[in-house]
């Protein structure tokens, strides 16, 4: 539930978070579109992924930010700024989860489409993800929307289902493709899942806090803050990581075309 | 501390500023991105980051030039137009923040890709540079946003820490890879840390104005033209040079890509 009323500091660092989303995914989509042509043919279909995901985000958040700025007004109370809330504007939280709903399977299609598994076994992971991370965001969706602690709940533990199942699939049916990677992007590709559990840990917590009794401004303020930290390390951070693990992978599979791409040491070795 | 009211002439001067950072941002971005090509491919990746620099200094500018034109109302006053603070407007300098934590760092990056060190030394470099430079303006905020002098002061000189730590690395340690940059390119680097130490120079100053007790309108609008000019310094004209840089070492690389690039004359010899 949004507060009846932010400080001017509070209505500010929620608008220059929402305003470093929109710069993170969309300059992040900008440079990772520039340099697609820096990888090889088989990892630009990660990049591509990775490019939608950003700006499907950042598209999201330009509708988050004209949400946030519609319902509140200024109202100068004392001398300092305060905002109240607009009679009869909510602020969209739905918005979000229609974000998710899109870039969360995508974000499991990046991490599966940069291993460059063959067609069979890329198939057989993305049948079991992409169907659970769908689902998983729709079950969340009835609790976020319910003033009822119950039916939050219940949706809660519903949506953790798919979640876990998720998480068991990364770690063990994905980890026998990780040991057909080469040893330079092993480890970079074993901790990203560890990325992902944190960066998506933040969404049940800021979800869960209802149920906590937290409530009130700096609770609300924190959420906001929350969604867009985690939202910014979930999608740019994650899909320049991927990046650079296509582009190890690109010198690895082709020496001539690192010996072009790389440094000039590099090149002469 | 925005004023309570501007003259005509000084709305004109801010707005005019504000103005010719967005249109050097954007286009040098432009300039930039038509002219990637005209690199071999080991320089674009530094040329693709001063081209995202300069796209989220522009957006940052779009909306610091629309806070500011939300912050003021025009109110005739005996016959010359004056602006007032509208009611309950805030000018945003929250945008300058979110727009150097993302854009400083960058620009090391961007200079320590151009010198196409091995992958290893580059490592290196960056692990120093750009956690000192997010740390330097995250730093800085809490200081600018507080009307108190004494936080003002105290994170004044918190950020002042690692901007040293940083003048050090970039005097010492980059120091040792410039003697292995081709003769004709030396110079040009060695003098761009100059450039940098310059533009920086600019923003402590603008900071530490209220501590000097120099307020009022003037020093306001004096404050704007000084961060304008440094933006556009340090990331615009800053990445022309860096291109300049990355041109001349293309040439130097590879003397068929110097004949088809340059001039006739130069391709017969």
């Amino acid at each position: 539930m949004i507060p009846d009323a932010l400080s001017q500091g509070q209505y500010d660092t929620v608008y220059n978070f929402l305003s470093l989303v929109i710069a993170s995914q969309l300059f992040t989509a900008l440079f990772l579109l520039i340099s697609l042509p820096r990888l090889l043919p088989r990892y630009r279909n990660a990049i591509t992924v990775a490019i939608i995901v950003c700006g499907i985000a950042a598209y999201h958040y330009f509708r988050i930010f004209d949400s946030f700025k519609a319902a509140f007004v200024t109202k100068s109370v004392g001398g300092t700024g305060t905002y109240v809330q607009a009679v009869g504007a909510s602020f969209n939280e739905g918005y979000r989860y229609v974000d998710w709903f899109l870039t969360v399977p995508l974000l499991l299609v990046e991490l599966v489409a940069v291993l460059a598994l063959t067609r069979k076994l890329q198939r057989s992971l993305l049948i079991r993800l992409v169907p659970a991370a769908a689902l998983m965001i729709a079950l969340g969706y009835p609790g976020q929307i319910s003033t009822d602690n119950g039916t939050r709940g219940l949706f809660g533990i519903l949506s953790t289902i798919p979640f876990l199942y998720i998480l068991f699939v990364l770690f063990t049916q994905l980890s026998k493709s990780l040991d057909k990677q080469p040893a330079s992007v092993r480890k970079t590709l074993g901790n990203l899942r560890f990325l992902l559990l944190l960066s998506w840990g933040v969404y049940p917590i800021a979800y869960l806090l209802p149920l906590l009794n937290i409530s009130g401004a700096n609770a609300w303020v924190g959420e906001q803050v929350g969604y867009s930290i985690a939202d910014i390390v979930a999608k740019a951070v994650y899909g320049l990581i991927i990046f650079s693990v296509a582009r190890m992978k690109s010198h690895e599979d082709d020496a001539e075309f690192a010996a072009i791409e790389g440094s000039k040491e590099e090149a002469r070795v």
